[in-house]
């Protein structure tokens, strides 16, 4: 069961809510030895921080991470590795009028159908608070990925309507964080910024995609069958809040080639390794790694919390109409960015670790 | 670890190769006292059987399934339940010439690196004949489902270019196997099986677009975080062959959308049930079954298997030009619908099982 | 993996040193709705502290328990529910001199082939201590239990040589704990008592046997073949630090009676429900449970820190002597028998959720 | 949840009844080009067969293993190993008169209880010719400990009162298999033999005790806290049909010790190696081998099946007496043997792989 893990080496388990002490990690499998960097795991929570900018949430958690386990003298001793957030800037009291109704695309139904209660503070363990806790988990899997020269990468390639018009091969991908949208095209992203500003005034919400790139990833790395290295990436990506779709190499667009054009053909790169002419595939093959590039993009509906007064039902099935006080992003996708980057290097970190065990 | 098997409480294990005895799964963990309706197994695995029309292989395989455990006198009895459907058409000589080569966009060169070496006849293990393993414990799946009214559909609903230009809501889902094409719009299908058969006589191949639709789920059914009913149902989709993406509710096309818009307004039903006005949620909200339509695409890219030439590298890294003689499928769809029927149904009924451990 | 989780359904997974910030908890699976009585997990924690009497380590910790999450209002939420304990009264100094030296039937050595490094503070996460964090899960396990009449108890049935003289049922259980031996007969808790003050005061330790008794279970209980009810019971047993043996219903005694006298003959109780005239099975047929009185025994050895000065070798393969100034028990079994209760409280509720799945 | 599965890494399913078609084993997580010696898995089968010699049941089943998938070329190939064994000299009129009677320390009841039915012909999946599949599989796990050099053992150390006067140390481990007692003691193996056939004789049974012993397990393997290597060891011979108890090292017997007594004093051996110059730990210290010989001992409770005719209830809660006519062993320990080693391989097989995933 294990409904709050997540892989099968490096396995995390999270815990927490919105406006409970905090939201925290449980990480078992991290192999001992790891140089254990607090200050890279502190940077790569800054970028998912609420209160950044004003593109975001006014919501202040400073976010620092507290390690409770698994580490001693600078290193992973392949003990748990356990770290906690605490909440400090939680106000329960914007959801006291929300205690019996539903607000609209939230999970605040399906969780009382479900458990027969709910926790109507923040939206409780469905906050994309608990995101936090992946952060600091990925930041780990992303130190195990240094030492093999693995690199992830993951940037807003869509707001609305507003979508980069350059491939990631196009784009300088080292300064994805140089802007606040995270979009590493800079007249696109004062586009994307225009649009969530305009948004945000109006009281509405807007979705958007982000696109992933892991590269340097070794050929093997994946499971046949039912652990496929896509369907891995795509189960972690769409258990994300607000994600609504995956795809990766050619993805959706794929579809309308035929098999002559859409195949990619082998050949020898200069240092002798097998490469492929295109990639549509995606850098994954039969669900297993094949050393190029793995891209895919992953779309975020528009956020369901809104300033706008909207209609809806109580408990008793009654008709109410609502307005939202708490704090809120007009767009998730900026803060969503380190997210997408932090579950992709939580599955390569399981798939190198799983993919020792695939010979004598 | 486990990478062959899938679900946590109905949980499959398949086996087998395309070219070794045949292809198995065991059932563990579906609840005893169920009727064991052969015929409708049988049935669904006709589904899938490859020789059925001119759209796909001329590969002939009868695809009984033997039943070898888990059955007595009629009813489940709470044993693993194994199944087994023993190749009987494999032509292992097809392959004799791609033992050193990597067809592109296969498997061959991802597996050789993964496990030092391959079984090269008709894919082995990559084969998507896996998949009748999967139709098999899918149709035991179903036939729980059945008890709670829960139903599962799947169409094409795009092959190539040619889209079916009606909504899920406005097409005949009971008529869906009325056409070789598996698609339930008969002027769409027809141009559909025209399209496969023209890329079929060029030698070449087609990928497309399965819209999967389950009713009668009731709310409730799916685990918050990692285990949201819509990721798995995305990580079943995305282990399946040649599958690219996965969205579902307004999936990619709802990101333009404001969340004014998007969001699924609350209203109370006919019978005083709790019903949403929309269902851009596709029927999960917070990751949990709300009781609506869920809804879903799935993107298959091209069939990898040409008959045109193709230039590659074999394993010492020399090129060389290849020419397939295997009997495949020019556009996997039709055959893939009772797939996404199957892996649908097991999602569903280990959610199902799953949510009588929420309360106390 | 997940070598630090315990338990399917009602899955616990522990985390923390000795030595470190604190040992913890998350419990993964609790059903939503139960009435979370902070005050009894406490009891339950004071009954494992350490520096209750003179029989136990002097190490001084309040073990009071912090609830992470998962909890609202006074009842769990069905979200995971994380609990941390800290350590205040560590003396890290203690170990400095056993750095580099593997001290005698410690994990000292074995960690350190395992993970090349190890935490040397009070045995790092090898320590006793960690069970601290199950006795917290386990008395959540318990309320779970209550609501059942599911009744577990545990004593102390022997120290070194001295045996308890009566069989469990002829004991006054309600009353373990009135003596610090936590041995409900109450001259054999003399004896035993002044058996650990002899060790103690010779610098030297000794172990015993723990004998278990789980009343009130439903049959039914367990899952046949690999998760058998005594197969799981005797791993959560043989997990608990320095325990060297488990055996149930009839155990070791019963190899030499013939099946003629062990078996268990049916009958009809006085509620016409099914039992057997005599329990050698200890309430337990195929690994399932048939609601008799569930008991076995636990084997501990004794404590592995003795004052004594003892020769061993250190990390260069030197030989070295060592003498222990760390703080111990002189014999574990009296701390450890809320932890055999915690421990099975924890097996049968998970057995208890698990049946919940195993008819249609 | 998987209750029909075992290990982690090196993962078996099994499935199958005594009166079905056959009992078979799926392994998932072999690694790959392991050679596949076919001989030595049906040498081992042979050892477990029923009909061997006068000390067993009288069933005749020829025990050959039909491989299904997973080896290609002589090798295992990655992907999953399954094999089935087909029932052929099933007799399941024998049962007619046990549709509706509890057999006396069978799982009757129990299974009923749970299921609401149950296959009565000869147990159906409580049976113990479930182990067939497990010898089958421990037979592929052997394969691999040969590669590390890893050797296991087990014999008949206790039929009855009749115990083997010598630790295994004394012992003639490479003759166990030269006596269908299994005893590698002569003079007690007669004694052994001439218990067995007076139980027979008697209609009656007679249960022991089996000793394990594992030579050449590196030190490093087993997992801190709840997969503790000897917790792993004893879940699985606890998971043997018939074992009532589990103790490795000093056991029980080491209760009584002091710890000045029972610490094993560390030392370095002739080729610099740790070791220790007694082995009361039994190989395992903190749950880790240390690199000396694991050993353990296992408690069989006599038969169930007895020819005396019983007194027992029926469905309806009536008495009712009842004679057993099937074939069944007097004692089970002989054809135990077997699947006390199979069973320890995949144990050992499964913590070498892990193993590898301790550190960076």
């Amino acid at each position: 069961m294990a409904s709050n893990s997540f892989g099968e080496i490096f396995r995390i388990t999270t815990f927490g809510e919105s406006h409970g002490p905090g939201i925290g990690v449980v990480i078992d499998g991290c192999p001992a030895g790891l140089e254990f960097d607090r200050d890279f795991i502190n940077r790569q929570m800054q970028k998912r921080r609420p209160g950044q900018s004003a593109l975001t949430t006014a919501r202040q958690e400073a976010d620092e991470v507290e390690i409770l386990s698994g580490v001693f003298e600078g290193k992973t001793t392949g003990a748990p590795i356990a770290m906690f957030i605490r909440n400090t800037d939680a106000r329960s009291a914007d959801y006291e009028n929300l205690k019996t109704a539903y607000r609209p695309s939230h999970a605040d139904y399906t969780y009382e159908v479900k458990y027969g209660l709910r926790d109507y503070r923040g939206g409780g363990r469905a906050s994309a608070r608990e995101t936090a806790a992946r952060v600091a988990a990925g930041a780990v899997a992303q130190l195990l990925l240094n030492k093999f020269n693995i690199q992830i990468f993951a940037y807003v390639s869509a707001v609305g309507a507003v979508k980069c018009p350059l491939p990631y091969t196009e784009l300088p991908l080292r300064e994805i964080y140089a802007h606040p949208v995270r979009c590493p095209h800079g007249e696109t992203a004062l586009q994307m910024q225009q649009l969530i500003e305009k948004m945000r005034d109006a009281g509405d919400t807007i979705g958007g995609i982000i696109t992933g790139v892991i590269k340097g990833c070794p050929p093997g790395l994946g499971e046949p069958v039912y652990a496929k290295l896509h369907a891995e990436l795509g189960r972690a990506m769409l258990s994300i809040n607000a994600v609504h779709g995956f795809e990766y190499g050619s993805g959706f667009a794929g579809t309308i080639h035929p098999g002559s054009e859409h195949n990619d053909a082998f050949a020898t790169g200069v240092g002798r390794e097998v490469i492929t002419r295109t990639n549509h595939s995606g850098g994954v093959q039969g669900g297993i790694s094949n050393g190029m590039d793995i891209y895919f993009n992953v779309a975020f509906k528009p956020v369901a919390t809104i300033k706008q007064t909207q209609q809806t039902i109580n408990q008793q099935g009654e008709p109410v109409s609502i307005t939202m006080s708490g704090r809120h992003d007009p767009c998730v996708l900026p803060r969503a960015v380190p997210v997408v980057e932090a579950m992709s290097a939580i599955v390569i970190a399981d798939a190198l670790l799983r993919h020792r065990l695939s010979r004598c």
